[in-house]
């Protein structure tokens, strides 16, 4: 078993550069399973089955559980529990874009890294490098900094410039730096595939976390071949909707692996 | 009873600046109450008793109940629950500093001002407008933008400057842009009055909130004069670990009211 962030990451990639981003919606689950807050679980342990062979890792989207109250939380951890039971291991990604001083951050690192179990989480590090160090402190647990999003508001903030480097360029610079344990990793929007080239100079090794693909129309050859080392993927694609809610109906699972295999597939054929 | 953010704001301050922090470390607890993990909402309902007649706001910081699981999610429930009962118009923050893509601030947004019932929330606004106008769509409720934050972090990213203005200034220009609903405010630390100073300047009469007070060594005074208006304030002044452990003894009410009234009577006297 791999033990620090750096080795766990290596071999997930090495098994597939596909994450499933678990962002799941009680109201977008199929009917039979709606109507009770398990039927949440039920659907996460259902689609962890059925596309675990294709995926390297698991995105799980707190806000879709922090929704549902107190329970959102427990079926949070048991969700982890049952992606570990199949698969122990697969890398699992806190996606909660925490980022506070550094008293407060070391909480949100004990909530997600002991507390629940995941292996790393993505962090908003507006707030500096006080706000980042808590999550990077131990080199067994990673973060993923929010650098360039897929979204359209990233052209608000993320592109402002001093005349030479972009705010994103700085946010990479400044990971760059902070990577002592070799245990962070940036999320570059595959909504942006220039960019994304330009941060890869910046960033070397280190390993991305590319949302964007599917629902939100990113490319996902682009985000496959900037971060192509020999017959490797330096990046997790991750894919949510696109995958999870390939069916709304009782054949969901099944089409959900249907989509996992595609984009599995999609990506090694680039990779090649 | 007031229906806009903006009414309920104008009159918590009207009632105190002071808005006392519930960042409540199970560890720091007075021994009786930490051995059980009710001991931290038998202590918020305390502090909030003994403080409430000198607070116009609570802030409640997210981090330290998601550090203890699902039952911290409900102790967060109730604590809302237990200071609306002592005061129904008492303004409460959810200290979360959320910020997502649109589909999942949506649902952060349910999570904070729905399922837990908060007035407001703090928003980290670096992935652009999409990511906020979700905590800011409805003029009841109201988010707190990170603007220029308390923590040595704040050096690494905010003061970037396009040769005319800064990171943070650009924030606060886009929060003042996106205020339609009169239910924007910024965090500004008290550990930066000059440039606090220039951000009252950029932000009109918009609601500040001012963390960096007492434990982390903020000057009091010029936050308050900066945010004078006539006879009130148009900031609310954070105070958390300076108030809340002020003894760690049995006698930790009777001690937080004292620091409470303490800083209420400061805040007063400035405002003179």
């Amino acid at each position: 078993m791999p033990e620090t962030f750096a080795e766990k990451i290596a071999q997930a990639l090495r098994k597939s550069a596909l994450c499933v981003g678990l962002d799941t919606d009680r109201e977008k689950l199929p009917k039979p399973l709606r109507s009770r807050l398990e039927g949440v679980l039920k659907f996460n342990e259902t689609i962890i089955e059925a596309t675990s062979q294709y995926a390297g890792a698991y995105k799980i989207n707190f806000a879709f559980y922090e929704s549902l109250g107190a329970e959102g939380w427990n079926i949070l951890k048991h969700t982890v529990d049952s992606a570990r039971r199949r698969d122990p291991s697969i890398l699992l990604i806190a996606d909660a874009k925490r980022g506070d001083i550094g008293n407060t951050a070391e909480h949100y690192a004990r909530a997600v890294f002991e507390e629940l179990g995941f292996d790393s989480i993505t962090v908003n590090a507006y707030m500096g490098y006080d706000s980042v160090e808590p999550f990077i402190r131990n080199p067994q647990k990673g973060a993923f900094l929010l650098c360039l999003t897929s979204n359209p508001g990233s052209a608000d903030f993320q592109y402002f410039s001093d005349g030479q480097i972009r705010f994103y360029e700085r946010m990479a610079l400044k990971t760059v730096e902070w990577n002592r344990h070799d245990n962070c990793g940036l999320v570059v929007g595959a909504t942006h595939a220039e960019e994304m080239a330009g941060l890869r100079k910046i960033a070397g090794h280190m390993p991305f976390l590319i949302p964007g693909v599917g629902a939100q129309g990113g490319d996902l050859e682009s985000a496959v071949r900037i971060n192509r080392q020999e017959d490797h993927s330096l990046a997790l694609i991750n894919v949510s909707r696109a995958v999870i809610y390939a069916s709304s109906d009782v054949d969901y699972a099944e089409a959900a692996a249907k989509k996992a295999e595609y984009f599995f597939n999609q990506i090694v054929s680039i990779l090649r």
